[in-house]
C-alpha cells in the first residue's frame, strides 16, 4: 500500500493523477492485475474520464453544481458541505483500473482524476495493486 | 466468500456495515489487498461516506429523493421502484476498500454503508477479500 | 486480461454482457476472487442492475436524460457530448463483481450492463479476473 498526496486549489476541481498511479504500478512489480485508488476523505472522490480537452472537466463540474448546489433549505448538516458528501457517493470513493503488461490499462482519452468537492485542501489517496489469477 | 445479512427498516436508509466487514477481513487472513462488498439486489447499493454526524446521511437521502422522486410520468416499470434502480446505479452496486496491515484502510470519518433504496427488506451482501501483489 | 467487443445501436443504451463475462471467468481458472470489467472509453460506463424487465432499462435511461440533457447553455466542450461524460462518471467506468465457485456471483435479478452514452459505436471492454486470498 502506498499513499499519494494531492493538493487542491479550489472548492471543486478535477486533478489528474494518472502518472503517479502508473509509477505505483511499476514499483509494485505486478504485471497482470488491477490498481485500486481510494480517497481517504468523505468529500472527495475518484473517477476516470477524458484527459484531453479541459472543457470536459469544466462541464462535468458545472453540471454537478446545478444538480447539487451547495445550499438547500432541507440540509441539516452544520458544516455546509452536504453537497460535497453527495457528489462523493455519486462519483464514488475509489476506482479500480486494470493493470496489464505492467502498466495501467487505459483507453486513448482516459485519465484517472482525483475529484475535490470541498477544497482547497491537502488530500491523501491510498493505492493498492492486486494480482490477477489465483 | 462470505455473506452478510442486513435488515433495513425504511424505504431509504443508510446502514453502516464497517464492523462486520472488518471481521471478514480478519477471518480472511489477508494482510495486504482489498475487500469487495457487493449487494446481491438491484434496488440497493454500497458506498463509503461520513459515519460521524447522522445529519450527513439524512441530507444524502433527502437530496437523492429530490433528484429522483418515486413517481415520474414517463416511468413504465410496473413495480413503482424505478427510482430505486436508478439510485443503485448512481451510488454503485459494490465498493472496493483497501486492506493494509490486516485491516480495512479508511480515513478518520469514513464508514462503509449499505444503501437501502426500496425497503424495508432483508438483504444480502457478498464479501470477498483479494490479495495484493502477484 | 481479455478484451470484449460491444456494438451499440443507439445514442444511449444498456447492453447486457453477463454471459461473455462469465465465459472470461471460466477461461481464467479462478475459483474465488473478483472480476473487473472496465470500459476503455470516456462516454460509456458499466453497471449492475435488473436484467428481467426491459422497462427498468427504459426508465433508467429516461430519467438520466432528464437529469442530464444533451444541451446546456453553459457547456463549453465542442463535441456536444458533455452529458455523456457526466453519465459515465455517475455510473462509473468499471464494475467489480465477486467470483465464487468459479462463477460470477450475482443475485437473482442482477445482470452486468455496458452503458452506452454516446453511440452508436463499436466499444471495447477490458476484463481482468483477480484471485482471493494472499
Amino acid at each position: 500500500m502506498e499513499r499519494l498526496r494531492v493538493s487542491t486549489s479550489r472548492r471543486c476541481e478535477l486533478v489528474e493523477i494518472t502518472a503517479p498511479l502508473q509509477e505505483a504500478v511499476e514499483r509494485s512489480g505486478v504485471r497482470e492485475g488491477a490498481l485500486v485508488a481510494q480517497t481517504l476523505h468523505t468529500t472527495s472522490a475518484l473517477t476516470v474520464n477524458e484527459n484531453a480537452d479541459p472543457d470536459v472537466r469544466h462541464d462535468l463540474l458545472a453540471k454537478l453544481e446545478r444538480l447539487a448546489p451547495r445550499e438547500e433549505p432541507f440540509y441539516r448538516h452544520g458544516e455546509g458541505n452536504s453537497d460535497s458528501h453527495l457528489k462523493t457517493s455519486l462519483f464514488g470513493p475509489s476506482v479500480t483500473v486494470i493493470v496489464s503488461g505492467g502498466r495501467l490499462l487505459l483507453g486513448t482519452w482516459q485519465g484517472v482524476f482525483f475529484c475535490e468537492f470541498d477544497g482547497p485542501r491537502e488530500r491523501s489517496v491510498a493505492v493498492q495493486v492486486l494480482g490477477a489469477g489465483g
